[in-house]
């Protein structure tokens, strides 16, 4: 992380992003700051977590460990005034503006910051193995608990009943949490992309929508499938269609080398053909990892190049007012000659 | 809203917090931003949220509703730009340095930006009557979920069953989702004020901490509670005695005038007594609302003074490392002649 310090043109560099902090010293507490110098690390955190932090990051040696009552920021200013350190580099896209004042104000004469721009965002792209593994058993819990819950589906369930099944089975699986609220919607709210489960219960013929991940060890997983209940209308069959054509068209495009947009593309091109590319009111994906939003963004204009060890989503969708939603939607993986879909659960439109 | 724009000395003020846009315009999704004028109010979302917006915030006539592409602060300064808005108030406490610096570019010449303190945040400490019904019920449904849960711990469940449990039972009676990452901690662990729930199973004589929280259609709730299985040591009963204590003090201290500061002071003066304070390593409680923490914090300065209306955890704890640590919280309403305890739970200390 050190040798990243030259081209920050900085002295030091400031960590206060939560996954961040957790992606560099596996501290997983609500409160840490990290402050990297050419030699040295310093971990900051408050008394809550006092054990927590002394036993793993200070016995590992991870970073020296400091224990302070009020803000970590104050603490991590004293060193860089015994430092005698000029250029702090800080997070910008993730330090609160009363954050950076704060800090700015804590600083000895002649320091100053600078922005770091998102260089830990930008390792964190890359996922290690023990990294990728952790997402890979993410993803399989996920689809088991998609597989349990779906089987407890009828009409008359509420969509919050189908949530807390699925999030009661994924915690049971090994997940510490769901790695985002979890969206299950029924019948026309399906053309709502986010929708909150509601207490709406099931009818006889009806669409289901569920979108859902599991953070497993940090690490997130993302998945969304439809279901229908009854009869498949021939127009929800159709949208069905286009949508599975346009996420295997998004997954054929990954490969290294390739721009995030040119993914975006091909999903847009495909529901062009079908006259719904103007129902697809999101990007195709994203990265996730510790965090369920990560670089890179599968966006139109996005040039990041796609790299071996990157995990997205490839998730396009089409919204019809009144009628109905579908998103299909994989985590996968970019592989040396494309990508590996790691998301086992079929694709086949479920009749229930 | 309008009315506290003079006071700020600006000319609009754009809202951006989740749960300030929430408390302001009732918009629960990830991306809304509000701007206010002395004569208007603006809503902006992006296409995910155009049915929502349209059909809640628009057709009430709370806002006039504006579905873009992009970022969102961009098309409120081309309202700032076209009705001529100078001063414009914006929240520092919750905005990003970088999302700072964006607004700041996109504002036409000769506008600024100035900070608007926390005067959203302010409001929110006093809660309406439907605020505080919705509390009281999200308050009910958490201990529900607790009792219900409390059925099933025995020796040899994980922690992470207990949490599973906890969390699907506040869910089925009504909640959307914990208010927090639910705590649950046995034996040693408990020294940890913030533990994660483990694969670890509970033995035949353990002390169990679980600090729960429910969201219910938005609102928080927030519960400590120790429970002892199997023979309680002498030091443990002690430690609880003490804490309950302080807890029983801290409740006797909330009434409207008192100074927040004064809470704390009256449950660190009891654990000093028992010559625990030093074990008690964090602030006495902390306001929730749409938020789990809000305004006011129950820490040792804090000169903020109890009003009506108010709801408020109190939750001293003691921690001593290889022992185990003691906790007891309930979700209080500060009300015209002192407080009302609204977490139902008994404080006994339960042994399973």
């Amino acid at each position: 992380m050190a040798s990243r310090l030259p081209e920050l043109k900085a002295d030091c560099l400031l960590v206060s992003s939560p996954a961040n902090v957790r992606y560099l010293s596996g501290f997983a507490g609500s409160n840490g700051l990290i402050l990297l110098t050419s030699r040295e690390t310093h971990f900051f955190t408050d008394p809550r977590y006092a054990i927590d932090a002394t036993e793993t990051i200070g016995r590992q040696g991870i970073a020296k460990v400091h224990v302070v009552k009020g803000p970590l920021s104050t603490a991590a200013a004293a060193i860089v005034k015994r430092k005698h350190l000029k250029k702090i580099a800080f997070e910008s896209a993730s330090t609160l503006y009363d954050q950076y004042i704060h800090l700015q104000e804590q600083l000895p004469l002649g320091a100053s910051l600078v922005s770091a721009g998102k260089i830990i965002e930008e390792r964190r792209m890359i996922k290690s193995a023990s990294e990728i593994a952790t997402i890979r058993e993410s993803v399989n819990v996920n689809s088991q608990a998609y597989e349990r819950a779906l089987k407890r589906v009828r009409p008359g369930v509420r969509e919050l009943d189908i949530a807390a099944e699925i999030e009661f089975q994924m915690k049971m699986l090994g997940a510490e949490k769901p790695s985002f609220d979890t969206i299950v919607a029924a019948g026309a709210r399906t053309a709502l992309p986010h929708a909150h489960p509601t207490d709406y219960r099931l009818g006889q013929n009806e669409l289901l929508l569920i979108d859902m991940g599991a953070s497993l060890r940090g690490y997130s997983s993302d998945m969304t499938r439809v279901a229908h209940l009854g009869r498949v209308p021939s127009r929800i069959r159709e949208m069905y269609q286009a949508v599975f054509e346009a996420q295997l068209a998004g997954i054929d495009a990954v490969r290294p080398g390739t721009a995030a947009g040119a993914v975006d593309t091909a999903t847009r091109n495909v529901l062009k053909k079908y006259k719904l590319d103007k129902a697809f009111v999101h990007s195709t994906g994203h990265g996730l990892g510790l965090e369920i939003h990560e670089l890179p963004r599968l966006g139109r204009k996005d040039a990041t190049v796609l790299q071996p060890g990157m995990a997205i989503t490839i998730e396009p969708g089409v919204y019809v007012e009144g009628v109905g939603g579908i998103r299909i939607e994989d985590t996968v993986l970019v592989t040396q000659t494309g990508c590996e879909i790691l998301t086992p659960t079929s694709k086949e439109f479920v009749r229930l």
